[in-house]
């Protein structure tokens, strides 16, 4: 069933679900993937996507992805759809695996990988999965952890099934244009209650010159100016905006949660508007 | 000290707490794995269980355990009597160690494990670990977690210590008859709300025969009908009966959270009445 | 650029920081250590220090690294001043390396694996580091996690940067005379809610003699007397003093929170008195 060619290094398998930590589940699922595949490298990539939030696991997976080295099979999971009729999916782009239910979860990992180039994608139909299913509503454990173990112990994409023309995507991760200003979505929000908006610096280059650092967002009723690089450049408490780990804007405080001083999260938007003439 | 015949594949212990990993108690054991075992995978089971819940930990590691291959070593400690008398035990059954307290903890899944066969146990009495305890409550690191290492690196049973004949098993983990009808314990809940009860599926096959899909649930005042296969199969917010990833009969809500709809949790019990005529 | 003698053994990266594991951050670091040093064996050691609590996640470190092995390359990330001008550190003591920000976190570990042997200490200074980063406000990801992997595949530690003469030490943890009595800070507190203080046990041997266990403490109105053995020595629900795992004196209660029923935490100070005449 494996490839004949195995890796020189241990493979790297990274985990992204909904499901926490406080229970089993990730934990079972790891349990599978050590049975068919104990030399990869097994790497919790997050497990605190709300529940059943689907565009936050896709924004989530596409931002951090590139934090490991091509040849990692992600596994992620967040599945409101469990036990229904959505298929089971696995895409191949840039020398990723992306393995998972095609609810629009893996889509835009998938295209930012790519970076233009091709995307391959296959059904999962793995015969011998079927075998120990237990309930109904465990796929992460039943499908998706042992296909991407036995991708990640060198099993051949095409192996896994039939190939795909299509799957789901998600409404692209990008600000609107209102008039002179735009609107933009707060996708996701961490521990520290920094609130992380769609807006990439790359959009905010090429939209406002080289003078970006200088846009303002409207939120929750107040305005913050001015992109900073350090928390410590707002006084304690204060509002301010930088650009996070993931590459886009984000609302903080310094020492603080700004999602708690705006009473916003995902889901909501703010307004971005150009620097000040 | 080790065993002549070194495990070809690397050797999983996993690990099952009331630690959360907030704190460094997980942690902590695993440097100490770590100086013992260093090829040992280690992989977090859970470390959700409520503080000091031994019944519910119980309950996790019997229905989890078997996601793990067999040569597995599981280290559980949920131990509100660390520190007193309570002995430490190695149960092992079917191809897998349990070790951890001896307050129940370890049982029902030995049993599971053992599937009828033999169940051995020893008491912990490794000299060697009376060395560098620092403290009296943190058995976890300075008991159990080394001597699941010495296992997983291929330490003999018998040289644990002393074989046992008997050790704390807790009450059994199934529904009780109540006229026609029967009571269920809640045992567990997840991150999503789902309540877990210990009304494992082969009891309502056996029980309420090939219409078993049937069956009603009376809880918190409502009463549930018809086991789904999928959470959709309810409306949104709506109250549905499942078969979870642990085998066992569960109510959900599909993109809610039955925990909270019905006020209710782990140690509650709700009634469980045959299908309609 | 990798030692000529790589390890016999697998070398362990064990992570601490206040980032949680409901998002991607640590994830991500771990993405970027497999790329890097994909034998590491990467350890969780903590990661819920309170945001921004350099104290504690001091604390936490010193308290617990030596639960590791020698040769263990600790990667620290308790940051509030990231993306500003504090210095990437790296000390080390006693065969342990530990990486992380020139902030106070690292240097009561090292100077407790130094045990007054020398510590060494270099700035972060690699230059390929600066290749990729996104956004200022993750040197976890781009500046610590990388550092840590080099050393952890065998970089010579003067490669790493210039040799620093001074780092930055918070105040040292230990409890304060007040008259005849101790005045003790409460420096974290667990998920149990018991409330850890930098009274180590050793400092109570030394100060009241062979009758240390008879010492009284007095907290959030109460007085607390003699250090138990096992939380079951208190009746349920009541207070009790003991040595935790991490050597010093904790304040609990025996199947409750003592954090709750005293509502004081984390840099609140408790008085310590001596065993009653």
């Amino acid at each position: 069933m494996d490839s004949n060619l195995p890796p020189e290094k241990p493979r790297a398998l990274a985990l992204l679900t909904d499901f926490g930590l406080a229970d089993a589940f990730v934990g079972e699922m790891k349990g599978v993937i050590h049975g068919i595949a104990p030399d990869a490298r097994v790497i919790d990539l997050a497990h605190g996507v709300r529940a059943g939030a689907v565009r936050e696991g896709a924004w989530v997976l596409s931002r951090a992805f590139d934090a490991f080295p091509p040849g990692t099979v992600f596994c992620a999971v967040v599945d409101p759809g469990v036990g229904g009729d959505r298929r089971g999916l696995v895409l191949e782009a840039g020398g990723y695996h992306f393995v998972g239910p095609d609810n629009g979860l893996l889509a835009a990992a998938a295209e930012r990988a790519a970076a233009g180039r091709e995307i391959r994608a296959v059904e999962i139909a793995l015969r011998e999965l079927d075998r120990r299913r237990r309930g109904t509503t465990f796929d992460g454990r039943d499908l998706f952890a042992p296909t991407a173990a036995r991708l990640a112990a060198g099993l051949a994409l095409a192996q896994v099934g039939p190939e795909l023309e299509d799957w789901i995507s998600l409404a692209p991760f990008r600000p609107e244009a209102v008039g002179a200003d735009w609107e933009v979505e707060i996708v996701t929000s961490d521990r520290f209650g920094n609130l992380v908006t769609v807006a990439a610096e790359a959009f905010l280059r090429e939209t406002f010159g080289e003078d970006w650092r200088g846009i303002r967002v409207r939120a929750g009723g107040r305005e913050i100016e001015g992109v900073r690089f350090a928390y410590e450049e707002a006084a304690e408490g204060d509002l301010l905006l930088s650009i996070g780990g993931g590459g886009s804007l984000e609302i903080s405080a310094n020492r603080g949660s700004a999602r708690k001083l705006l009473r916003i999260g995902p889901g909501d938007r703010v307004l971005l508007r150009p620097p000040a003439a």
